[in-house]
């Protein structure tokens, strides 16, 4: 299933937190903090602008980013959480 | 009857999701998360712009989208559940 | 009385729900849900844009559209409920 | 005493509504819903477009007009009650 | 102390109301609603529309003009009473 | 420390208000209502327009002002309490 | 890592405000309020003006600025907290 985000939107997977292990507990997934970086899997064509043009995005598909723990709208898509945000809520790039 | 969305309003009808079975146990409709998939049934003619033009819309009739669980308005049509949105609601166009 | 809309606003008359019977039993009138469909009465001139003119609305009297349940401010008029709400609050038009 | 609404707020006078009567029995005052129709009184000189321009209002002094219950800010002038709004709260024009 | 109001603001002082007598009792003046008439002490120079230009305001030094009963904010300028606010929100001004 | 406001901000001190004497009882700080007049300390090179030109700010250091008692963002430069806020939250300016 | 903002936001980190000492005791970090100033990062391009212009930001790398207390994004990058907000959230410059 490929998903096309629709004008200014993103799709993104979070990046995995590698499991956590304090004092040799490993700690189960729900104890841990949502992780706040996520790689760009889809992007829109772009936001129309006011006078017609349709204004292509900045990132591009495999960016990593930074976004806000509670940016977005979270969607299963085969069995991998994703979210949907518009690009304008994306903090920051990452660059490796 | 035959529904025409105003301006950048969209139509759908929600993707039914199959009968899930669990163990054996067929899990009853009630029981189930509503999908997030439609497909849409009709578009308005666009939305008209500072301009004064038209816009025509991105997503065509026949189109499966992604659309929030509480986007839109719910009517009942011939006795099916639509919704009606405006264009910019819709989350994302899914290619099979 | 003739009553004339300002701006982009119309004025509708709700399509009576034919009474219900279920099972041999008629619900009365406020058992029932209030109806999504209307009929355009009355339209204003049109919107005024940015630019100073005036633009006409896409609907027109005698059209059947779907509005909100909760759309616009009910008057009475010749003691028969209406309501006043602006176009773009009119969710489709019914082609019968 | 004169009063000339600025801008594009127009001075309406409710027009009474009819003392009531039910079984023989005079409803007072106060038991009464407001009425909704209202006289225009005096207007403003029109709102100033983007453009600089003054922009005049379609309603004239002596139209009889439809509007919210709530709406605009309540007056009394020479011991009579008034209404300033905006031209644009007011819902429709009444022809008689 | 000369107060000159920024962009479209305006300084304004209540018209006093006179001290009213119902049936003999001077009513204290706490028991009393606050006057809607004031009259304009300062203007300032006007809006700078979007197009980088200063728009004069419509209103005078010396104006009589209706406001509403909380609009603005109250400041003591030689000990007297005054409020500043946006010429906007003035309601009317009165023509003796 | 010298600190310059971003685009149309301003930095104000608070003008102090003279201790209070009531009946021969020195009133404390804390009794007192915060005084509404302020001197401009520091101002921004002002607001970027639509058309993208820097437009300059009205006000300039050294200009006394009345400001709304919560407007602004306090601080503290040097041990002494500022304010820095818009310089469209200035109510007007002071001259001697 | 390095951390690009998108778009008209930058990257900030708090300047360490000295641990205090009263009377001897030194106050530990979770007893101080958080401090004021910060150093700016990283910045992103610019925003894209309504013309399609990127206009560039007014601070650069290295910049000393002062913040509000609750304003923007928190992050931990490298383990060293971050702050990430839009430029025209800063309120001020710091120049030593």
């Amino acid at each position: 299933m490929k998903v096309t985000p629709l004008y200014d939107r993103v799709l993104l997977k979070r990046v995995e937190a590698k499991e956590e292990v304090r004092g040799g507990i490993i700690i189960p997934d729900s104890a841990k903090e949502k992780p706040l970086e996520a790689e760009i899997v889809a992007v829109g064509p772009g936001k129309r602008a006011d006078n017609g043009e349709v204004v292509a995005l900045n990132v591009k598909v495999g960016d990593k980013v930074l976004v806000g723990k509670y940016a977005g709208t979270e969607i299963k898509l085969n069995d991998v959480e994703h979210i949907i945000m518009r690009e304008d809520e994306i903090l920051a790039v990452i660059e490796a």
